[in-house]
Parts: C-alpha cells; sequence; structure tokens
C-alpha cells in the first residue's frame, strides 16, 4: 500500500478539485492510501458527495493555507496550521509521497527544510515531464527550483533526470542532453561548458551532447539538462508561444466565414493538439533529490490532472526512486569543477 | 542615398535569393545604393536576368566563403578573399550598413572586429524583432550574441533596445522588460536582480519590470532584456513549439478525413498564423552596439526576406540609431555594479 499525502488547498479549485482528483485516484487504484490535509469539515462535506473505500482515506484537519503571496520560506516557517505544513508532517509521519498544488516555492522550501536533500544531492531540482512531437516524454531539470546553478548541480540534475526517465518513464539508457545555445560542442556559456565536459566523461549518463530550445520537444532527448533561470524561461516560452498560437490562429478565423466553417470541423484535431501539448493535464513536475516523492501540480489543475499526479507520485514510490537517486549519486561522484563547485 | 552593402554569399539560397532579394528592394527604393560582394561573375550571370537601376549598384569581386563551420574569429581573420570579409571592408569604406544571411558567428566577430563598438556600449546584442499577439512587434535583446553577461551588458542592452525601438519601429517610450523566471520584483538570478534594480531606477528607460518567456509575444512589452544565453533559449524554445504545433496539427489531421476538409478551408488562416509568428520572413537581426548597422537575416531567407532586411537596414540608418545610441549611453551612464561590472 502507497500512502500519499494530498495537500487540498491552494489552487484555483480547490478544495473541490483536489478531493475529486483524490477520490478518483482512490478508486482507479486499490494500492493507494490517502492522508488529505486541510479544513476538515470542508473536505468532509464535499466527500460526502462521492463513494470510494473509506478505510483508505485519513483527513488531517488544517485551517490555514499558505498563499502565493506569501514569503515561501516564511511561510513554511510560521504557518504550522497551514494545509502545506501539516501536510509535510504527515509525509514525514510515514506517508510515501507528497502532492500539492499550492505555492511552488513554499513546496519547495518544505521539501528542503521539512524533508531535507538525499545524500550527496547538492540541489534538488523541480522536474516536469512534457510531451514530444514523436508522441514520447522527456524530462526537463531544472525547471525553476534555482535560479543560480554551479556545475555540480547540473551535473546531479543529469544523474536524477536519467533515474526517473528510467524508472518512471521506463525508458531505457535514457539520452540526456544539456540545453544550450548551439549544437556544437563549443558551445554554451561558462556553466554549461564545464557541465558539458563533465557528463561527456560520465560513463554511467547516456550523454548526447547540446540541444537547442527547438529541439526540446523533438524526441530525440530523454532528459534535458539546464540550471533553474534558463529552464524556467524554456518552459514558459513554450507555454507562451503555444498560447500565441492559437490565439493568432482563433483570430485569424474569425475573419473568415469559410475558416469558421473549417474550424468546426477541424474542432477535434484541434483539441487534441493543444491536449497533447498540456502537459499539465498530465501530471505534476516532481521535486527530485529530496528524501521522499513530492510532486508539484499546476495551480490550475482540475481533477484530472490532480489524479495523474497522484497516480505518478505513486509510481515514482513504487519503482524506488529515492534509492535508485541514492545509489546512482553515490556511484558516480561529480569531478571537481575547482573553485565553481 | 544610403548605401547598404549586401554579401551576397553564405545562406542556403545564396547568392540568388540575396541578388533577387536585393534587386527587389533596389526597385522599391530609390533611394537605396547597393554594394554587392561575392564572386562577380557569379553574381553578374544572376543580375542579367533582372531589370534595376544599375547606377546603383557596385559589385565587389570575393572568390571564398565564410561557412558555420569555420570558427568565427579565425574566419574573419583569415578569409580576407570572403564575400564577409570584403563586405565589411566596403561597410569601412563609405557605406551605411551591411546585411548577411551567413555565419552568424562569423558576422558577430566581423561587427567588433573590423567595425568597433559605439564608445561607452560594453557589449553589442543580437536583436531580432518578434511579432506579438496584438500584431505589434517586440524586440529581444540579446538574442545570442553574449553567452555570458554582466550587470553592465543588460543595462546597456535596454538603453540601445529602447533607442531601436523608438527610432525604427516608431514605438514612443517603449515599455522595456526583464526576462526572469517570475513576474514580482524578488524573482530572478543574482545578474537579473542587480539588473533589476538599475532599471528600476533609470529615469530614461520605460522600465515596467520582469517578464515571463510566456508574456514576451502578448504585446504588453516592446523591448526585453536578457542575456544572449537566455535569450537564445527563448527564442529558440518558441521556435520549436510552433513548429510543434504545427506538426502535431498536421499528424492529427491526416487521421481524419472530416479534419482534413477542415484544414484545405482553413488553410488560409493557418498559413496566416504562420507567416504571423514567422519573424524571419519580415527581415533581420540587427547587431546593435557597433559604428555600424549591420543586420544578420536567417540563413534559410528568401529573397523577400532578404529584401526587408535590406529596407529595415536602409530605415535604421535614415534615423541615425548608431548616434541616438551613443547619446543614450553618454545620458545615461551605467551604475556602479561593484566587482560584477
Amino acid at each position: 500500500m502507497i500512502k500519499v499525502v494530498l495537500d487540498c488547498y491552494g489552487g484555483d479549485y480547490s478544495p473541490r478539485a483536489n478531493l475529486e482528483g483524490g477520490v478518483n485516484a482512490l478508486n482507479a487504484d486499490g494500492n493507494l492510501a490517502l492522508v488529505l490535509t486541510g479544513n476538515k469539515e470542508e473536505i468532509n462535506n464535499i466527500l460526502s458527495e462521492f463513494t470510494f473505500d473509506k478505510s483508505r482515506i485519513e483527513i488531517i484537519d488544517a485551517k490555514d493555507v499558505i498563499s502565493c503571496d506569501d514569503m515561501p520560506t516564511e511561510a513554511i516557517r510560521k504557518k504550522s496550521d497551514s494545509s502545506m505544513v501539516k501536510a509535510y508532517e504527515a509525509l514525514n509521519n510515514g506517508a510515501d509521497a507528497l502532492v500539492s498544488i499550492g505555492s511552488t516555492g513554499a513546496l519547495l522550501a518544505g521539501s528542503v527544510l521539512k524533508v531535507g536533500r538525499i545524500r550527496g544531492v547538492s540541489r534538488p531540482a523541480l522536474v516536469p515531464t512534457l510531451p514530444t512531437v514523436t508522441g514520447g516524454e522527456v524530462v526537463l531539470l531544472d525547471a525553476g527550483a534555482n535560479a543560480d546553478c554551479k556545475p555540480q548541480n547540473l551535473f546531479h540534475f543529469a544523474l536524477m533526470g536519467s533515474v526517473y526517465a528510467t524508472e518512471v518513464l521506463n525508458i531505457k539508457n535514457p539520452r540526456v542532453a544539456l540545453l544550450s545555445n548551439g549544437t556544437e560542442d563549443t558551445k554554451g556559456n561558462e556553466l554549461t561548458k564545464q557541465v558539458h565536459t563533465a557528463l561527456k566523461n560520465c560513463p554511467t549518463i547516456n550523454f548526447v551532447g547540446n540541444v537547442e530550445g527547438r529541439e526540446i520537444l523533438s524526441g530525440n532527448y530523454d532528459v534535458v539538462v539546464t540550471d533553474g533561470f534558463s529552464g524556467n524561461i524554456a518552459l514558459k516560452s513554450m507555454e507562451g508561444i503555444a498560447g500565441a498560437v492559437f490565439t493568432t490562429l482563433k483570430a485569424s478565423v474569425a475573419q473568415s466565414f469559410k475558416s469558421k466553417i473549417g474550424a468546426l470541423l477541424m474542432k477535434k484535431s484541434l483539441k487534441q493538439v493543444k491536449d497533447t501539448l498540456d502537459y499539465n493535464k498530465k501530471g505534476g513536475a516532481v521535486f527530485l533529490g529530496v528524501r521522499k516523492v513530492v510532486v508539484k501540480s499546476h495551480g490550475a489543475a482540475k481533477a484530472s490532472a490532480i489524479t495523474a499526479a497522484i497516480l505518478q507520485a505513486k509510481k515514482a514510490c513504487e519503482n524506488n526512486i529515492i534509492d535508485q537517486i541514492k545509489s546512482k549519486i553515490e556511484q558516480t561522484p561529480a569531478p571537481d569543477f575547482g573553485e565553481n563547485s
């Protein structure tokens, strides 16, 4: 039985979406138990609308919520009656994983302060799974946990990303690439040039070289490594343009009757494309590098996305990614990067 | 009369596309003169197919071409008979601007080594103009000239970008934003946090705060400032996703007869969207910060894109952006960033 803690607050559609998502996960998988944190009365009211195995649910009362306006570390330290802090307590009290759709900053602070890093990991990373144009998946890390990185951090991201791709995405010998401003080995900034050399010389990573932003989703890579600032920019730029294409298309279609008919006929395809590229619907971003599995779902996640995140967290636990990451880090010490370590 | 030097080689469709583009620009604008560099015989053969005012064209023979495989600085130093080096010589010999579709690295090296920076500019930037979803334009700098930057460089990018947006894009009091991993003032990496403070305190820049990757094309910003590594990643990520949307759409449409009909009816709209987002068709990326106007067109540019780049370069000259940048830099000294200068 895998026990996942679900923080029921902090998102646009909380707590209803969280609870519906949780119940659906419970009903889909008999080997799952949930610990729900948040306003117990409100939770119970909503839960009464659903049918599920009550023996696999536990509720921990928490009256407060950490919002995105709160200073993350301060909130984790001070808002002890928040659903997120209570969730971390439950995680440390015998649960296997935590899923939240609340403040990313607070969740990250909580994972470091309350759970702690896996021994040997220099920094945890925020790791979304993105769809590729060939129907597969690619992980991008770090997508925003660390705005400034050192070479050692990226080296560890490569190791952790490889483990995740293997154990959770079932990709054998995942192809690891370094996000850069050109494909040639000589390209990159000071940070990536050092990491490039280290990855090239690492026997336990299937390093395939540099990758440009335009090729992240090509299907030619399974793990894309970068610092959190660049990763966040890549991710948000991709989101923005997908939105821009559909906005521009909508505006253009509105101007022509013929196009409107066309759009109607193509409705299913257009929706399919939107859904394919909407990685937020398929699960969450996992924090790799801390001692328990922590998954962050998008703030606007609806029930199905939350169900996906819970089952994703469960799978990560079943495949022991924490131990696997610990082993990989132990087996593959980072080279000495000198004063930049 | 504005004299633009056109390097006729180095692109996928060179020299024909370059020459057709040049001739079309010449025919569109009686105040333009061109200096063409490259294989004189080949150029003359192709030109014989066109009608144009021969008095406004000069050809400089150059038998060699700098390719994208050449080491940029070395190529500029050693390939003295290349069309690009000859172009720089012509630029320094009485011309006003240079347009090339060859190796970006070599063009950049040439602009610094052969032309030199405007006094006071710490680093030149590569500046593409992108379309916004509201039908306007936004400049992004630096999009790839400098992989590693210091705060002073970004400060200068903000100044130069403002001048360009005003003088060439006709945008009054352009809104300048700093590309970051979050909109809040507290977000960013070490580099951007320092720049943020400086821009906020700068009276001659209309600084509107941080912008995330997803909002670059929103129409809410006119100048987006970043280091060359992040800028390149943002740009390439956006290109990649636009491609991914159309690829995925194509695949989805192929699976359904109804969708195929829909796509046919929507053909014009789909093309319109593609063209709207294809900033490469509308001109080139200008190098801001060197003493003459240098414009880099996409390597796969066809004639119309090259025409656009030439007229863009001409407009930049007519509006004296070099002097304007020089003035702005002089009027607005960068603050002391300490050891990070």
